[in-house]
């Protein structure tokens, strides 16, 4: 299975991509947290905006975006606005101000990345499609279920949704509530990388998922997400933990 | 998912129980083997007794297990013939030589369990079951497929027919031609884990089936093999890559 690698400044990056989550509520916090996750050196580090305090003061974004983007020293900027109904924090901002902020971000250079919800209003998917390609930004378009683990077929649909709506990258996260619900999100994951065109990424996320974010690349998933710091979801490994069962699983392949 | 534990002197052993194979065609091999391999300290050492010269020579078998057992330093032995239709070695005894050779290994009190094909003449299945329970040795039932994976029903019918001959464990390794074997073997593994009454063993072998080694017992494989010094299949990883990757998912789970 040859899993297809997510584009970083035009070029395929390596598989898997590790990348590590900052979710620190305010500027010191986060400025401390990405001088030490950065040291780790993740492939990526995502910056889940909802964890902001200042997210509704669009020039104070950016302001940290672009200290966050100096510290990380060449370390690629996923930005995530994660919302409420799919596990993220609670934000004062509407749905339209959102996406004006993803039109801030996108113009600033200084994200590779942005993290939408497929589910999310047509119009503002659609919206973000356009101001991330005409940035050159690429677009992960995602879903989550933080209570169960749709079938095999529901998740594939969802995994097409996300090709279908113009994403570069298509991201789904679960929750399992037995192993028979990570061999599902598995299988789900390897037909989808057999099937679309574009990198997938997925996770079966908590105690039994585990397994998923140190091998679900192994299955087609071009990206698991690794603590730096502080976890961003349930289930995450420590960054060094991944990458040494990742190499351990690569010699014996 | 509660793994169900392999009985060890009539204990549960420590899940997954980690196997490591002794494949030297001399009693020299041997013991310089078992001295490197030991000292890696595997919870269990399999004597790959088909690879051994001397397998026709009862009295030189046994006189070479009594020192294996000297040198395993309280590391329990299981004992096994893998038959050349199942991947083993050519040997040049008779399947009734084999079944006396099993009695006579049972009645050493050298081992703890010892491993036999389910496939083979059912009159020697049931003198080994006789023998080895008499003997207070475990019996392994296993079913081997180098070249493909069985489909799910298939699988789940080879563990039935193990317990239904009266394993007290029933193994099964497959061949896997795309990651969706791998799939279909662990969720075997895991409907035959909560169906059965007795502990069961199962890995895909070769370079994709890599990741059932170090994770089969995440998904209810109470034992894995890995190398001490020489491999007795492909795709088994090092004792010590084994414990490391089953280190971290422990911890995350």
């Amino acid at each position: 299975m040859q899993v297809r690698p997510i584009t970083i400044a035009n070029r395929p990056a390596r598989v898997p991509l590790v990348c590590a989550p900052l979710v620190g509520r305010t500027r010191e916090k986060l400025l401390a947290e990405v001088a030490v996750v950065a040291a780790k050196q993740p492939d990526l580090l995502e910056w889940r905006v909802d964890f902001f305090n200042g997210i509704g003061d669009t020039p104070q974004v950016l302001h940290v975006l672009a200290e966050l983007k100096q510290a990380a020293g060449g370390i690629p900027i996923l930005f995530t606005r994660r919302c409420r109904r799919e596990g993220g924090e609670q934000i004062s901002l509407s749905e339209s101000k959102v996406v004006e902020l993803y039109r801030a971000v996108c113009a600033s250079r200084c994200v590779e990345l942005v993290d939408f919800e497929m589910d999310n209003d047509a119009a503002h998917v659609s919206a973000v499609r356009e101001m991330s390609r005409a940035a050159g930004v690429q677009l992960v378009l995602s879903f989550h279920d933080f209570q169960s683990t749709p079938s095999v077929d529901e998740l594939e649909q969802r995994f097409e949704q996300a090709q279908s709506l113009g994403a570069d990258v298509a991201k789904i996260a679960v929750m399992p509530r037995s192993m028979f619900d990570v061999l599902t999100l598995l299988d789900a994951t390897a037909q989808a990388s057999e099937k679309l065109s574009i990198p997938v990424v997925s996770m079966a996320m908590g105690a039994r998922g585990a397994v998923t974010r140190a091998c679900g690349w192994a299955f087609g998933s071009a990206m698991t997400f690794a603590v730096g710091e502080g976890a961003s979801a349930p289930g995450q490994l420590p960054i060094e933990d991944v990458r040494a069962v990742v190499e351990i699983l690569r010699k014996a392949r």
